[in-house]
C-alpha cells in the first residue's frame, strides 16, 4: 500500500474543497456540462492516442499507484541469496523443485530460472531475458504515458470549454449583469482541467514511473542472480551486489 | 481496425458539439474565414516544413491510425516458428518455394529471407537489414512528425487569426455594442486551433508513433528469425524469444 | 527545387493577407516602427548568439530550403554501383582518371576516393571521413539553429514591442477613445512575431533539418561505397545496401 | 557551508519584501487561505508523486543545498595518493588497518577498499561499485526531482487558487467596488506560487543537482584509486588523473 | 574579438530604445524599484542555484562571449603539423625543448605533450586527457548554465514584480484615473525581464555554448596530434585529419 498516493491526492482535493467552501457558494463550482467537456473530451482524445486495450490497461494502472505490490528489497535479497546457496550446495538441478516458488515470486524470474535449469547457455538466457525486459518496460511506459497524456489533455479540453463559454457569453452582451456569472461558468472548465492534471494525473504518472524503474531494478536483480548461479559466484558476493543494486544497507555476518 | 482512434476522435468532437449546442447559438461557431486562416495556414506552413511527397504521405497516414494493418502477434510467432522448423528439417534452400509468402507477409521479411536463401553471410544480412530498418523508421517518423507539426501549427495560426481579429476590432471601437461579437469572432480561430490540435492531431501523432514502434518490433522479430535459422537455433527457443520480444504469453507444449 | 517550401510559405502569407483584407482596413496592419522592433530586434539578438560568419551563412541557408540541390537517389545508386563495378573489373587505381567526377559529385566523396586510390587503409579513411562528417553535420546544424533561434526571438521581440506599446498607452489614458487603436498598434508587434515564426522560421528550420539528415545519409552512402570497393564486395550487393540506406525500391536485374 | 544558497534565497525574498513594502499596504500580501491552497496543495500533490520516505528525504535535502558537506578536492587527492603510495610500498594488505578511515571518508570508498583488500578481482569490484553508484545517483536524482516537482506544482496550485478566487468574484459582481480587492486576493496565490518556485524550489533543485554531479565525480575518483592500486599504477600518475578528474590544478613536486 | 556579440546586443538594445523614444515619454520606462526586483531578484535566485565561485565565474564569462580568444584554425593546423614533422624527424624527445610553447598554446596541450615526452603509454595519456576534457566541458557548461538560468529567472522575477504591482493597484481602485499608470508601472518589470532574457542572456548563453563546443574540438585536435605522433603517422595525413575535424579546407602541396 502506497500511503503517499492516497494522502497526497486526497489532501490536495481536500485543500481545494476547503478553499472553495471558505470563499462561499460552493454550489457554483459544480457544473455537469463543464465536467462533460473537460473529463469526457480529455478521456476521448486520450483514448484515440492509444490502442483500446493499452488505454484501459493504463487507466486502470492508477490502482498500482495506490497498491504497487512491490516486494520487500531485504526479503528479496535474502530469498535470492538462499536460492544461490542452494544451487551451489546441491547443484542447479536441485532448483527444479522450487520452480513454482520462482514463478510465484515473479513470472520473469520463473522464466529465467526455467531456462537456467533446462541448461541453456547464459548468453542465450540473457538475450531472451533482455527482450522480455524491453517488453515489460514498454508496457509499463505505456501506463505512464496514458496518465501523462491525460495530464496534458484535461487542461487542453478545459481551455476548449472556456473558449466555447467565452464566445457564447460575448455574443450575448445585451445584459451586462450576466457578464460576470457567464465568465465564471466559462472559467470552471479551465479550473477542472488544472485540478485534474495537477492533483491527479501528474502525481499518478510520476508514481507509476517510479514503480516502473523499481520493477526494472528487480528484473535486473533476478537476472543477476541467475548469472551468479550459472557462474558459481560466492553467494555472499551476490548478496553484496544485490544490496548495491537495490540500494539497501546490509549487515555483514 | 483501430476502434479507439475512431471512437476517441469522434467522441471528442461529439462532446465539443454537444457542449456548444447546450450553450445555444451553435451557428455562431461556424465561420468560414476563421476556418481558412486556421486550417489553411496550418496546412500551408506544415507543408513548407517537409518535402511535398513526404507531407502528403504523412497527411494520408491518418488512415493508418484508423486501420494500422498490423499482423496478429500470436499468428506471426507461429508462422515464424513454422518457417524455422521447416528450415531445420528440410534445409534453408527448401524455403525458396515460400519466398512469395515471405514477401506477402512483409517485404522486409522477404528481402531478409531472399538474402538468407542466396547464402549471404549473416553479418552481411544484418548490416543490410539494419540499413533498411533505419530507413523505415525514418519514413514512419516523418509521418509522426507531420501530425506533430500540424498539432503545433493549428493553434499557432489560430492565435494569428485571433490577433488579426482583435486588432481589427480594436480599431473600430466607435460602436461599443459590436465589441462582444467582435471578440467572439476573433476567438473562434483560437478555438478551432485548440480543437484540431487536441482532438485530432495530437492523438493521431501518438497513435502513429505507437504503430511505428510496433512495426519496428516486428522487423526485429523477422531479423531474429533469419538469424535463428542461420544459426540452427531450436525453433522452440526461437518461439520463446519472439514471445518475449512481442510481449505475448505463450503456452508451452 | 523544393516546391513545397515556396507553395507553403507563400500560401501561409497569402491566407494571412486574405484574412486581413476580408476584415477591412488592411493599412492598419502595416506599421514600420513595429516592423523595426520585431524584425530588427530579433535579427540583432539572433546575430549575437552566433559568430558573424555562421549567422550570415545560416541566414542565407533559406535558399537551400527552396533549392536544396540534393542528388537523385536512384541516379546516385547507379553511379556508385558503376564505380564499384569499374573498380572490381579494372582495379582501384583505374578510378584515378575519374577523380574529378568524384569531386564534382560531392567533395566529400572526392576526398574519400582520393584516400582510397592513394592506398590508405580503410580504417584510416573511415576515421578521417567520420571527422569530416561530424564537421559537416555541425555546420548544417548551425544553419538549422539560426532559424530556430529566429523562430524563438521574433515572437519574443514581438512581445517586447507589445509591452512597450501597452505601457505607453496606459500612461496616457486621458482620452478613452484612443484606447482601442492604441492597443491595436501595440498588438501588431505580437502579430508580426507570430507570423514570422510560424509561417517562415519554423518551416525553414524544419526543412533545413530534413535536408541535413538527407545529406548525412548520402555521405554515409559514399563512405559505404568506398568500403565496399576496398573489400571487393559484390556490386549488386552494394546496390542493395545503398537502396536500403537511401530508402529506394530497386528492380532486380 | 554553501554561502551562495543562503545569500541567494534570503536576498531574493528580501528584495521581494522590499518591493512590497515600497508599494505600501504589505499586510494585503499575507493571506492564510491563499497560503494553504498554494503551499498545502503543492506539497500534497508532490507527496503523491513519490513514495512517502523518498518525498520526506527529498524535502529534507534542502539542508544539503545549504550544507553539502563535500570533501575538499585537494585534500582528497592528497589522501587518495597517500593511500596508493602506502599500498605500493607495504602491499594492499597493509591497508587493512586503515579500513575505518576509508569508511569514515565515504562508505562507498570503504566498501570498495574492503573488496580490494579481500582480494576480489578488479572487474568484480568495478561491477559491484557501478551498481552502488547507479543506486546513489538514483537516490540523489530523486531528491532533485522532489524539488523540481514542487517548483512545477506551487505555480500550478497558485493558478488553481487564482481561478477559484476569480470564479467566486465573478459570481458576485453586484458590488463593483469589491471587484478590485477581489481580484487582488485571487492573484495572491499566483504570486505565492511564482515566488516559491523561482526564489526557492528551482534554485534548490539546481544546487542539489550540482552536488549530485560532484558527488558522483568523487565516487569515480574513489573507484579510480582502487583500480590504480590494484594495477600498481605510479601514485604520481594517479595524482595527475585525479586532478584532471576533479578539475584541480596541482603543482608538480 | 567576436564582433557579432557586440553589434547584436548593442543593436537590440538600441532598437528597443528607439522604439520607446518614438512612442514618447521615455522617462516612464526608467523605474529603479522595478529594476531592483527584476535584476536583483534574478541574480539572487541565480546565485542560489550555483556555488558562489562558479556563479561569479559564469557571470564573468560574458567577456568570453565578446572576446573568446580562440586560436586560428589554419594556424593551429600548421602548428600541430609542424610539431608532428619535428617529432618524426628528430624523435619525440626533441619536443622537450618546445614544452613551454605547448603550454603557451593551451595548458591541456602542454599536459598531453608532457606525458608523451615522459614516455607514458598512449592509452594512459588518452584516459587522463579524457578526464581533463570532461572537467573542462563541465566547467564551460556551468558558464552556459549560469546565463541560461538568468535567462529564465529575469522574466520570472519580472512577472513576480508585475503581480506585486497589480495586486497593489487593484487594492486601491478608489481613483480610476490612477488605474492606467498603475498598470503601466506594474508591467515595466515584465518588460525588463523580457528584454534582459532575449537581448542579453539567451544570446550570451548561445554564444558561450558555441565556443564551448569549439574549445572541445580544439582539445580533440590536440589529443589527435599526440596520438598521431606516438603512432608515427604521416604528418600530411594528420594535417588532413585536423582539417576535417576543424572544418577547414586546406590546399594540397
Amino acid at each position: 500500500m502506497d500511503i503517499a498516493t492516497l494522502i497526497g491526492i486526497a489532501g490536495a482535493f481536500l485543500l481545494i474543497i476547503i478553499s472553495i467552501v471558505i470563499g462561499g457558494s460552493p454550489g457554483a463550482f459544480i457544473n455537469v456540462p463543464s465536467l462533460l467537456i473537460t473529463v469526457g473530451g480529455g478521456i476521448a482524445a486520450g483514448m484515440a492516442g492509444f490502442p483500446l486495450g493499452e488505454f484501459i490497461n493504463g487507466f486502470k494502472a492508477i490502482l498500482k499507484a495506490i497498491n504497487p505490490g512491490m516486494p520487500n528489497p531485504i526479503e528479496t535479497i535474502d530469498f535470492l541469496t538462499d536460492v544461490a546457496k542452494k544451487a551451489r550446495k546441491e547443484g542447479i538441478l536441485a532448483l527444479e523443485s522450487d520452480i513454482d516458488t520462482f514463478y510465484g515470486k515473479d513470472s520473469f524470474f520463473g522464466d529465467v530460472m526455467r531456462m537456467l535449469i533446462d541448461g541453456l547457455e547464459i548468453e542465450e538466457i540473457k538475450s531472451t531475458a533482455e527482450s522480455s525486459m524491453a517488453q515489460i518496460e514498454q508496457k509499463l511506459s505505456t501506463e505512464v504515458a496514458v496518465w501523462e497524456a491525460l495530464g496534458d489533455l484535461f487542461p487542453a479540453f478545459g481551455m476548449i470549454g472556456t473558449l466555447i463559454g467565452l464566445i457564447q457569453m460575448l455574443q450575448n452582451l445585451s445584459d451586462p449583469s450576466a457578464l460576470g456569472p457567464g465568465m465564471a461558468v466559462a472559467m470552471i472548465t479551465t479550473l477542472y482541467g488544472a485540478i485534474l492534471a495537477n492533483a491527479l494525473c501528474i502525481p499518478v504518472a510520476k508514481k507509476l514511473k517510479y514503480y516502473k524503474d523499481l520493477r526494472l531494478l528487480y528484473l535486473e536483480a533476478y537476472l543477476l542472480t541467475a548469472e551468479a548461479i550459472e557462474k558459481g559466484l560466492n553467494p555472499n558476493l551476490l548478496k553484496q551486489k544485490l544490496a548495491g543494486l537495490l540500494g539497501v544497507e546490509i549487515k555483514e555476518g
